[in-house]
């Protein structure tokens, strides 16, 4: 060891940014606050005030491995996490004493994690998905080495279940690994769980997993009346629904909902942090489960619903507005998802309307006003 | 559409958390503040300040997709982003017209990647990686579905090379895909990467895939005098590097860097949000970005040096002091993490420290202090 007067102390100051980069800060967020004005074309509420948790970002936290079990790490809020985990619980209808689950960092770990889950179950399964499905989920099949067949969509963006019932039976010496859609990313459409039931038990196949996308509608739907099948009462072995979009967050977040008999397959206890690997993000970010348990204790169950309502609201009178000039427009009931046919491309850069093809959507979320619309109108009606 | 005075109105304010769940919320803090004290166990460096970046906390910000192209969702730090890889990937000499790399969730992201790509390179590959390799690997090999071998490691922690030259040797026919360890979780060795392409050349084995796990040592190394062969001057393709280590951050983080012609290969447009499909997860949050280029650009490189230097003698100090009450204690020349036999089960769980069989470690980031390893090295007298 060095000599006493040698050894480094631990400084006890942060150093500031320089002047020049202050500015380049500053001016980064002043884009995003003007950028934040014309955000209507993607499914993430930006009507959210987590400030009173920021006090936690002071410390290294982390949701390290699985929520339920005990960690050497105890700079974590598994604890939150958990409460987080039973409301979703209880919105899907899944089984309390059948629930596993963890707040993910969005879909893609969300849907990986379905499928994942699937694959694991039934080795040689082949997974169906619909067109519309998300692009993510051609990444994710290719990351897990999966069998896979895309099945066609109807116009309005629900799965084709002729196609699907004609390519299972071609296929019945594998179990079904059926990725359901509960809100097409596009056209808000939900795929008929119902139906999907319905063709696996007409075709007499008992192995069978089904995951379903509930990414956005997975919180508009347990807060309207007369919803289709949806949950796990419609059967599913698993669903992933995110933080980030109808609650809102300034992280991407969600929650993974799963029976634990197809995770209990998956689970592999670690010494090193005391505790399983059953999540697919070893080390998971604390703060998520936060925002997400503050928005619930803070705008309640009857919030959402309100919140909801007012999606619904602002959806339809941008559809009446959006005719009135002339547009072709239209919203599934349970969605806030309005499709349009694509504007100029103006329009689609300056309000960061998502595109596909020949049509556009713009989605009410609940930071989305009227006025706005009316803008987003009057652009139209200027540059087409 | 509802007449005018039926139609709901956008709440103006924030609802408050109850008396009951604030009291709660502020145990909790008080659980992290008091924990916080005694976090010497892990890798992940608590001496950080991100308060004047929490306003941008206030968006729905998302770096979604491929940072080198404009996305249609503008509400991103990109172009902060980009400088950050800019500086590591200077820090691992990757040359710049060769460099991809993005901001991930950390370590089970990154190297889930690195792996992705040399099985993509090379889908009837082959893993190699040793026994002190992090336990996420394992998962992240059953999730892609690749072939894989295990390799013994030496006492110190290093791939043992004379067991990898056999195995290899072995399976000459399949590519092998090296997953090497810069800086292993529990004893911070460093796989030995001249002697691994020195075996790739006897074996006249021209088609190989590395990828390195620098999840600690990767921001140790670029700070030290004489570093063993670490980087993409080693013959690397790819690599990860934890920003919550020795960085830190509240949010676990990352950086993963490749070859980009191995990235082309996966690559995919996505017209949805105008960008490329290029990263695992699709949704990436947008202010671990700017947490790592507020440390760069307010700590600097000579701050950086100056922190490992700190990390070692405070590392030096701890093992001299846990040699004089007769414990066996090492670490490696270019590590701070300080391997020593298994204290009792009171020392572990206070002291938050990682342990595997006969051995524990604890590993002083930035934050730990002398006072600290006083405080231990009292209790592990007291409690053995």
């Amino acid at each position: 060891m060095a000599p006493c007067g040698e050894m480094m102390q631990q400084p006890t100051t942060f150093p500031r940014l320089s002047p020049e980069d202050q500015k380049r800060l500053d001016d980064l967020y002043a884009m995003v606050e003007r950028e934040a004005d014309f955000f209507i074309g993607y499914p993430c509420n930006a009507f959210f005030d987590y400030a009173p948790l920021y006090r936690f970002l002071s410390h290294p936290i982390n949701n390290v491995g699985d929520p339920y079990v005990p960690s050497n790490y105890h700079l974590n809020t598994h604890l939150f996490e958990r409460e987080v985990l039973e409301i979703f619980q209880k919105l899907t209808h899944i089984p309390e004493d059948q629930a596993w689950g963890y707040v993910s960092c969005g879909g893609t770990e969300g849907n990986m994690y379905g499928i994942f889950l699937g694959r694991e179950l039934y080795p040689d399964g082949l997974v169906y998905y619909s067109e519309d499905t998300h692009y993510s989920v051609n990444k994710i099949l290719r990351c897990l080495h999966v069998r896979n067949i895309m099945i066609k969509s109807q116009p309005d963006g629900r799965m084709d279940l002729e196609d699907l019932r004609e390519t299972i039976n071609i296929h019945r010496d594998v179990p079904p690994i059926i990725f359901a859609n509960v809100g097409t990313t596009m056209k808000g459409a939900i795929d008929d769980l119902a139906g999907i039931r319905q063709i696996l038990d007409d075709l007499a196949i008992h192995r069978h997993y089904i995951h379903a996308d509930a990414a956005l509608s997975g919180m508009i739907l347990p807060f309207v009346d007369d919803p289709p099948p949806w949950d796990f009462r419609a059967g599913l072995d698993s669903m992933s629904i995110s933080g980030h979009k109808l609650i809102g967050a300034p992280i991407p977040c969600g929650v993974v909902l799963a029976k634990r008999a197809h995770v209990d397959r998956i689970a592999r206890s670690i010494e090193y942090v005391g505790t399983m690997d059953t999540t697919i993000l070893g080390s998971r970010n604390a703060i998520a489960p936060l925002f997400l348990w503050y928005a619930f204790r803070t705008i309640g169950l009857e919030g959402y619903r309100e919140r909801v309502r007012y999606c619904f609201d602002v959806a339809d009178y941008a559809i009446e507005r959006l005719r009135a000039v002339g547009r072709t427009v239209w919203r599934h009931a349970h969605s806030n998802t309005v499709v349009m046919n694509r504007p100029s491309d103006e329009v689609v850069g300056r309000w960061q309307l998502a595109v596909q093809g020949p049509i556009a959507h713009l989605i009410t979320m609940p930071h989305v006003v009227r006025s706005q619309i009316d803008r987003l109108v009057d652009d139209i009606v200027k540059y087409g």
